[in-house]
């Protein structure tokens, strides 16, 4: 089982490093936050002093690692990355994929990169929030994209998640771009306009407030830094979800207003609902692909793209599930 | 205890005539849906042969009648009471207030009429669905406006929503509406639209939903029958909510696509949540409204505009806390 240096030990690299530990690899970390650094420590894991000791460790054992800090810190740490370790096989779990994709072809040109998004989360951060079940039953995106195609790094990666306790979902960095704004970005939107119309209405509609509303608010009450920081690093493909958005609730203005019919779009949101639903239903027809067969990649973004995901490995197989 | 006759047996209704049975307090009911008489009287509770028999017995026992049939049923029940229980307190539990309002003051120009509405539900109907806990908790609204000043009756239909586990929360026909549209009409029509963007996205988008998507969609799987009828019979206040709702996303689309930033988006959502989160703290301070004091309706009105309720009566005394 190959070693993991994670870089970054907040809510998600904490948990990587904590649900990697827990299947028996070797794991270690380090992070510019002297907090999350102690606490790690005195959890007892494995945190070296600075990033540059912990990647010089990763080069020397030909480790996998994961770039697990926020978007902004990104490049710097990818600086150090190809200042000590630029022939590491190189993962990270950033909510973002194009920008990230584009940072790592600048600063490493040559890396052995795939990258990678765990769809998990909670409102709190920091390495007090972290958990090794963070990732059990969750969708973990792998960046299939053709231009990575080192089939050695793509099993290490997909290796990684399954450790971790989630399952795989292949998509390209657009792609994976593209549906996070749908499903992840746009509902802390709605969320946030949400919560302030309501609050609008004083303290008798906070009052009247019950389980539509609250649900409707949740996410508004996670840290609004870390939300506008999501958001605004996935603004490309978040305007096309929210232009969709304003239209469809356009749509129902204009309907109601002119005909006081609602009808098309609760159908269609309830349809939508539907489709959640039905596809969370557990998919039977198991599927194989030789990761380093010639089709592979295409296999795979098909998969993705059908709504499947790989639940194991198997020499140099992925193990699927689909529709 | 007066005596209580529901017309309607659905969820709401069946829930009344369940919680005011467990209350101690005699009640019997009436549905034109012979499955849900059949049901309820399997079930033990007393249940007549017809809307007319059941307000016969209401009007020789000076009952509380509550209207518990959907919004296009309301006038016809309203017509059966002219005919045959036309002096009686009446009450009703329909999501929308003036025009409930409107249709007492056309069919019943002297109606003791004071209207209801519990906020409560869940996405089942019926009386299969009907639940004596269903208000535990609940904020039930009770209108006083000043055109309804009889004090006996407001008495009667606050007792009735305490006696089934909820606190009321006072409020004027229009203030009730307009709240509402914000807390729980706007929320599904949010939901539906996020729920229709998120399909979009395709099988992948549906794969990689998490909890802000299930969540901010979640009442998007409620009967889409139901949930139009309700939008659109408060179709002038959700134009209104929906208005504000399009100015918020709209503001958020224009400062995304000029300078990147949705700060303001993101910060007022949490505020408003915030807000919601903060109101549901336990409220300390306890007043006491003499229904029969001139300045009763006033103090009411001003209590649920605080956002205060009403947890007790004693003798013709309303007893609130308040913020």
């Amino acid at each position: 089982m190959r070693d993991v240096c994670v870089l970054g030990l907040g809510l998600i690299g904490g948990s990587v490093l904590r649900a990697a530990s827990a299947a028996g690899r070797t794991a270690w970390g380090a992070t510019a936050s002297p907090a999350d650094a102690a606490a790690a420590a005195a959890d007892g894991f494995d945190v070296e002093e600075t990033v540059d000791v912990a990647l010089a460790r990763a080069a020397e054992r030909d480790a996998l690692v994961v770039v697990a800090v926020p978007l902004p810190a990104v490049d710097e740490v990818l600086r150090r990355v190809a200042a000590v370790a630029p022939t590491c096989r190189l993962t990270d779990v950033v909510s973002v994929k194009e920008q990230v994709d584009d940072a790592v072809r600048y600063r490493l040109p040559g890396a052995r990169y795939v990258g990678g998004h765990p769809m998990a989360g909670t409102s709190r951060s920091g390495w007090a929030a972290s958990d090794e079940a963070l990732f059990r039953d969750a969708a973990w995106v792998v960046i299939a994209d053709e231009d990575h195609p080192e089939p050695e790094v793509l099993l290490d990666v997909i290796t990684l998640a399954l450790d971790c306790g989630a399952h795989v979902v292949p998509a390209t960095a657009a792609e994976h771009d593209s549906a996070v704004a749908r499903v992840s970005h746009l509902p802390h939107v709605l969320a946030a306009v949400l919560a302030a119309v309501g609050a609008d209405g004083g303290p008798l509609a906070m009052a009247l407030a019950a389980g539509s509303f609250t649900d409707g608010t949740r996410v508004a009450g996670s840290d609004p830094e870390l939300v506008r920081a999501m958001c605004e690093g996935n603004r490309t493909a978040l305007l096309d979800a929210v232009d969709d958005a304003l239209g469809r609730l356009g749509a129902a203005r204009g309907s109601l207003a002119s005909t006081g019919g609602l009808a098309k779009t609760i159908q269609a949101g309830h349809a939508g609902r539907r489709t959640l639903d039905a596809q969370r239903v557990v998919k039977r027809t198991g599927i194989s692909v030789d990761l380093t067969s010639p089709g592979a990649l295409e296999a795979l973004l098909a998969l993705g793209a059908r709504g499947g995901r790989i639940t194991a490995v198997r020499g140099t197989s992925a193990l699927a599930e689909t529709s």
